[in-house]
């Protein structure tokens, strides 16, 4: 797929002016026709619920958005919970989906009636102690192997996700007998897999998982939680995954394991990536040049703002607004200025000739970008817009000051700049 | 070498009652031994000035001890200047080693009277315009290759730091014409070298540069600096570099280059991890336990605390405090509650048999380490403790709030927990 840029360099130019770069800029309409093609997906399933992957994007208007198409949450901690109450959510439309998870957390997730995906078995005495056990409760299953398990998350039997499937059946037992009511399973397999029958066939192994445990049990599971790790193409070489065609898939394999059953459940997923990552744009100016072993271009942006090039060498499609026709003829090393050799937004990558002040645009960083943010070498993070379908932008999160990187400390920092 | 703990499970136990896990201590005895090692590594040269890296450690507390000892900082950014003013610091004792470096950065470090230290030779139009040519500039060389040089910094034609060879000297005829007076030289060929040997060899090659210099150019260097780059045994296996030994070998390269031609020079360094990081302690409380396909045991601490085992796959050592003597008779993966699969701080790693609430201490962790924080899952950072030499701590550096995190959102939290 071509990459392209919802805005022109005359818009991003009039936004550097106002806000400064770098800054993320997400555009609503295309996140918004993503959270309806998700829905259309899985409308044929009564109770569906995209419960975003709050950690993607855990800003506040990110997730009111969301909120007002009828999505959910999926907190990973007390602090997306916040996010996800300040947001307007509350009840069976979060799920607490955390690891080693503070008693804080559990009462917080109860008190505001959120569904609690327990990670093991151990975490049964532990909500039970914290907060009670409430009448909802969801279980993670780690099946052991998994045929599109992706290089990130590697070997399941590596991942410390969830529980084995014997683990699942005892603790389903045990909450069955501590009153629970309502029961979901949840099971997440991959990371940012581009294979369109990944979800086809978790829902396979999951649905047969339904029928057994109705079976061997008698709890029927109401809730079949397919997590997040759909994939968006970061390369242009890449395909987008066709959403449509998955939910008519999984459609396939309901009607084949669960309605002869005479079962039903409400599919939820945690699509964090998917929804927002092709949506958001880094946007940063050209800061300098070198011209040594190799060629370099500094942008004003470093890892601080998008670290997943450093951390997981990870690819990001970049585009020089207002050269996006002109040929790509240098070749070069698209750096920020942090004092590690890892800040580095590409490697070798070629690019139209590159002037002072050119605004470059890194794609795809519309998920886990600003959200991973840190401030190595006193870097303070960019803030956030959003564009609305009139191409006018608000500030949604602002961008950090020196104040904020010295309010933990004992001293103020007493510097103008 | 043995790794041990200077504190007592009693005295962890207090500061958790106290503060809460996680957090990080300093062992304020053990830096400011650290710290008069190297200066007495180094006291045969006249001008010396440890001008530690503040990246390793940005905390103002930190950074007035060193400070109050005589050495000066190595900043990367225009927060570590304030940081660095803010700490009682000015003038030659801090320098700017930045890269893509804004408008404002060069503007206060010039103000402050800072040693200015270019990454490229397009950098003097740079600073000329935005602060002028103040009277002392430092260059630094990336000399291509260089026999000690780690994985981390990778093959130095492969590093975006520095000036070519060529390019410093037209860098240092540019700078003359412009009326600079006082003029350093900067390297850094290396990170987490364990070489004893890479300072002297480091001293050689810039100081018969000193020597090429003044014959070309007529310019006198007054400071060489070396830059950081000297390791720290993370692993038990490892011995620690002799610093001593490192300084009377650099002091023969300079008795033999340097000296016969009369010729003097101020030598600084720019230690960051090798100050602080052996002498600060991720503490950190057990959470919980899991028995899958693998043994886990549960943090409260995640990779937020403590990125580099995540980032760089690092071997952090670890003690189970008041269990030092204990057979270490289970294998488990020690991890973060983070939803993602590298949080691990160690994996199939031997431990004795850990309870819950026992208090882990994570070692090395006093350079890059808090540094490194960040927000994912929202997870808040934590604090910082110093420890004196009769074991008596204070608060450095507050742990985050949920307030912080909200701080730059468009929304309160009107949470309470």
């Amino acid at each position: 797929m071509n990459k392209t840029v919802p805005f022109t360099l005359e818009q991003a130019q009039a936004w550097r002016d106002r806000f400064g770069t770098p800054f993320y800029v997400y555009d609503e309409s295309a996140i918004r026709k993503t959270v309806s093609d998700v829905q259309k997906a899985f409308s044929w399933n009564k109770g569906f619920c995209e419960c975003f992957a709050v950690k993607a994007t855990p800003t506040p208007a990110i997730i009111r958005l969301l909120a007002s198409m009828g999505c959910g949450t999926d907190c990973a901690s007390i602090s997306e919970l916040a996010i996800s109450k300040a947001s307007g959510l509350s009840g069976r439309r979060i799920v607490l989906t955390s690891n080693e998870t503070s008693d804080d957390t559990y009462r917080s997730a109860v008190e505001l009636g959120a569904i609690v995906n327990l990670d093991d078995i151990t975490q049964i005495d532990v909500l039970e102690k914290a907060a009670g056990i409430p009448d909802t409760v969801c279980l993670r299953v780690n099946p052991g192997s998994f045929s599109f398990t992706s290089g990130i998350m590697g070997n399941l039997q590596d991942s410390k996700f969830g529980l084995t499937k014997d683990q699942l059946f005892e603790a389903y037992s045990i909450l069955k007998k501590k009153n629970v009511k309502h029961f979901g399973l949840h099971c997440m397999a991959a990371s940012c897999c581009m294979d369109g029958t990944y979800y086809p066939l978790l829902a396979e192994m999951l649905f047969n998982l339904v029928v057994e445990i109705k079976e061997k049990l008698g709890i029927q599971i109401e809730i079949v939680d397919f997590g997040g790790g759909v994939g968006i193409p970061y390369r242009e070489t890449e395909k987008a995954v066709d959403i449509l065609s998955v939910g008519a898939k999984v459609k396939e394999v309901y009607d084949s394991i669960l309605v002869p059953q005479g079962m039903e459940v409400a599919i939820y997923t945690e699509m964090g990536r998917f929804i927002t990552g092709p949506h958001g744009y880094l946007v940063t100016s050209v800061r300098g040049f070198k011209h040594i072993y190799k060629e370099y271009v500094g942008l004003d942006a470093t890892a601080c703002d998008l670290i997943r090039p450093a951390m997981y060498g990870a690819y990001h499609h970049i585009t020089v607004l207002g050269k996006e026709n002109a040929p790509k003829d240098t070749t070069v090393d698209v750096v920020g200025g942090l004092c590690e050799n890892n800040d580095k937004f590409a490697i070798d990558r070629a690019l139209p000739n590159v002037d002072y002040g050119d605004i470059l645009v890194i794609h795809d960083a519309g998920a886990h970008g600003r959200s991973m943010g840190y401030n190595y070498n006193g870097m303070l993070r960019c803030g956030e817009l959003l564009m609305d379908g009139k191409g006018e932008v608000k500030l949604i999160r602002r961008s950090e000051s020196l104040d904020d990187l010295f309010s933990t400390f004992d001293v103020d920092s007493e510097f103008n700049y």
